[in-house]
C-alpha cells in the first residue's frame, strides 16, 4: 500500500539539505580565503520565506509514480529545484528593478546598501546589481551541484537531465516574454496566457511533478496524467497571483501592492480589462499602468476600471474553471488515491490563497 | 601510435556544433511562437571572434590522456565549454558596464540600442541589460544541454559533471573577487594573483584540459601533470592579457585600450606598481586608475608611472618564468610527445601574443 507523501517532512528535509549545502560552501570558501558572502546571502534569502512549492511537487510527483523507500535522493533533487528557483527570483528582481521580496529588500538592493560606504550611490547600485547577478549565477550552478550529488543512480540522472533542460528553457523563455511585455501592457490575451503557461504552469507545477515522477521511473501515461492536472492548476495559480498583485495587500503578499501596476505587468487580467474598457477608460488605464510614480489614489482608479470592465470577475471564473479542470483530471488518473488527495488539497489552497 | 590533435579540425567541429545547436533552438522557438532573438544574439556573438581556447584545450586534454577514435562526443563537450564561456562574457560585460567586446558593442549595449525606439534612454538601457542577463542565463543552461546531449556514456557524464561543477565555482569566485576589487586597486598582490588563478589559470587552462582528459578516462597522475603545465601557463597568459590591457592597442585587442585603466582593474601589474611607486607617484596613480573619463594624455601618465616603477619589466619576467615552468612540466610528463608538442607551441604563442 503506497504511503501518502508527508509534506511537512519533505519541507523540513529540503530545508536541512539547503542549509547543509550552503554551510559546506561557506566553510569551503573560508578555507580557500574566498568570501563567504554568496552562501550567506542565499541562506538569508531562503530563510526569509517561500512556499517551497516546487520541491514539494517534486516529492509528490515521486509518490504519484509509486516511489517508495529511501527518500534522501529525491529530497536532495527537490532541494536543487528550490536553489534553481532562488536563482530565478534573484535575477528576475535585478531585471525588473524590484525593491522588495518576501517583505525584505531584494538581494541587489540589500547589497547596494551594504556597498554604500565610501562609494557614490550609482557605484553602490552598480556593484549591488553586479554582485546579485553573480550570486544568482552561483545559485544556478549550485542547483546543478545539488542534483549531481543527490545520490541518484546513473540511470535516474540520465533520465532527469533532459527534463531539467526543458524546464530551464521554458522558464527562461517565459521570463523573456514577460520582460519584453512589461511596461507595455496590451490587449494581447494569448501572449499574457503564454507568459502564464511558461513561467508558472509548466515551470512551477508541471515540471517539478514530472521530475519527481521520472526519478520513480514513471511512464508516459503518468506524465500525461500529471500534465492534465498541472497545467490548468498552474494557470489558475498564476491568475490568482495576478489578482493579488493588483488587489492584494502588502501584509499578505510581502510585495508592495503597487509594484505590479507600477511595473505595467502584462497579465491576462490587464489584457482583458484593456479589451473591454471603453476608449476613454482604456486610455486612462494605459496611462496609469507602468507609471513608476503611481500614487495610491491613482492605483484605486486603475483598480476600479479593471473591476468595472468585468475583467476581475472573468479572471475569478477562469481560476475556478481551471481548478475544477485540474481536479477532474485527478479523478480517473493512474495516480494513487492518497497522492491524488494531496494534490486535490493543494489545488484548493493554492487557488484560494490570499498571499 | 596516438595521433596529435588536429586543432583546425577541432575548431571547425566546435563551430559546426554551436551553429547547429543554435539553429535548432531558433527553429524550435519559432515553431512555438517564441522569440528567436536569444539564439541569434548568441550566434552573432560567437561569430564575432574568440580564440576558442577552452574547447581546443578540452580536445587536447582528451588526446593527452590517450583518447582516440570517434571525436564527436568530445567535440560536443568542448562546444559546451565555449557556450559556458559565452555566458561568462555576456554577464561580465553587464557587471562591468563594458561597452565594447570583440570590436563590437557588447550584448547589453547592442540590445539597448535596439530597444531605443519609443523608449527613454534609461528604459532602453534597463531592458538591454535585463535581456542580456537573460540571454546569458540561457547560454549557461544551453551549455549544460550541449553536454547532456553530447553522446557521452553514462560513466563519462558522471565522471565529468563534478569537474564542471568545480570549474563553475572557480570562475564565479574569481569574478566575485574581481568585481569587488575593481575600482579599488591596491598593493594586495596575493589578491591580484588569486583573481588571475581562479579566472584564468584554473578556468581557462586547467579545467578544460582536465575535462577532456576525464572523458578519455585519465588517472590522477595525468591530471596532476596537466595541472603542472596549466597553472603556470594560465597565469602567464593572464599577465600578458593585463599588460595588453594597459599597453596594447585597440586594433589588436578589440577592446578600447583605456578600459582596464578606466575600470581600475586590480591586477598584479597595478599591485606591483602601487607597491613600488614613490608616495607622490602612488597618489597620482590611484587618482588616475578607475577614473571613468580618463583621457589619452592621463593614460600616458599612468603608463609612464607603471613603467618607471619597474612593474612592467617584472611582469614580463614573471610571464617568462611561468612559461618556462610550464614547458619544463611537459618534459617528464606522461603526456604523449605529439600532444606535448602542441601544448608547447600553445604556451609559446599564448604568452607572446599581441592580442
Amino acid at each position: 500500500m503506497p504511503q501518502p507523501p508527508d509534506l511537512a517532512a519533505a519541507r523540513a528535509g529540503v530545508g536541512t539539505v539547503l542549509h547543509g549545502f550552503l554551510q559546506a560552501k561557506a566553510a569551503s570558501a573560508s578555507a580557500h580565503g574566498l568570501p563567504e558572502d554568496a552562501p550567506r546571502v542565499l541562506r538569508d534569502f531562503l530563510d526569509a520565506g517561500g512556499k517551497r512549492l516546487r520541491p514539494l511537487l517534486c516529492v509528490i510527483g515521486w509518490h504519484a509514480a509509486g516511489g517508495h523507500g529511501e527518500e534522501g535522493p529525491v529530497v536532495r533533487a527537490a532541494a536543487a529545484l528550490e536553489m534553481f528557483h532562488t536563482f530565478c527570483l534573484i535575477h528576475d528582481d535585478v531585471m525588473d528593478h524590484s525593491a522588495t521580496r518576501r517583505g525584505r529588500p531584494t538581494v541587489h538592493r540589500a547589497l547596494a546598501t551594504r556597498y554604500r560606504a565610501g562609494r557614490s550611490a550609482t557605484a553602490a547600485d552598480r556593484l549591488g546589481s553586479g554582485t546579485a547577478i553573480l550570486i544568482g549565477d552561483l545559485a544556478l550552478a549550485w542547483s546543478d551541484e545539488l542534483l549531481h550529488t543527490a545520490g541518484l543512480t546513473a540511470r535516474q540522472l540520465a533520465a532527469v537531465l533532459p527534463l531539467i533542460d526543458r524546464m530551464r528553457n521554458e522558464v527562461m523563455y517565459g521570463q523573456y516574454l514577460d520582460l519584453a511585455a512589461t511596461g507595455n501592457p496590451s490587449t494581447d490575451l494569448p501572449l499574457a496566457l503564454a507568459i502564464c503557461r511558461y513561467k508558472t504552469a509548466k515551470y512551477t507545477v508541471e515540471r517539478p511533478l514530472h521530475i519527481g515522477a521520472t526519478l520513480a521511473g514513471a511512464d508516459t501515461d503518468l506524465h500525461a496524467a500529471l500534465s492534465d492536472f498541472a497545467l490548468p492548476l498552474g494557470e489558475s495559480f498564476q491568475l490568482r497571483d495576478d489578482l493579488l498583485g493588483v488587489f492584494g495587500t502588502q501584509a499578505h503578499t510581502g510585495k508592495p501592492v503597487l509594484d505590479d501596476l507600477r511595473d505595467g505587468k502584462h497579465t491576462p487580467l490587464v489584457a482583458l480589462a484593456l479589451q473591454r474598457a471603453a476608449p476613454a477608460q482604456a486610455a486612462q488605464l494605459r496611462l496609469l499602468l507602468g507609471c513608476p510614480h503611481l500614487t495610491d489614489d491613482q492605483a484605486a482608479v486603475a483598480r476600479n476600471i479593471i473591476t468595472a470592465t468585468g475583467a476581475r470577475d472573468t479572471i475569478e471564473q477562469m481560476i475556478t474553471d481551471r481548478r475544477q479542470q485540474a481536479e477532474r483530471a485527478l479523478t480517473h488518473s493512474p495516480i494513487p488515491p492518497a497522492t491524488a488527495a494531496v494534490l486535490r488539497h493543494l489545488a484548493h489552497t493554492a487557488t484560494r490563497r490570499t498571499a
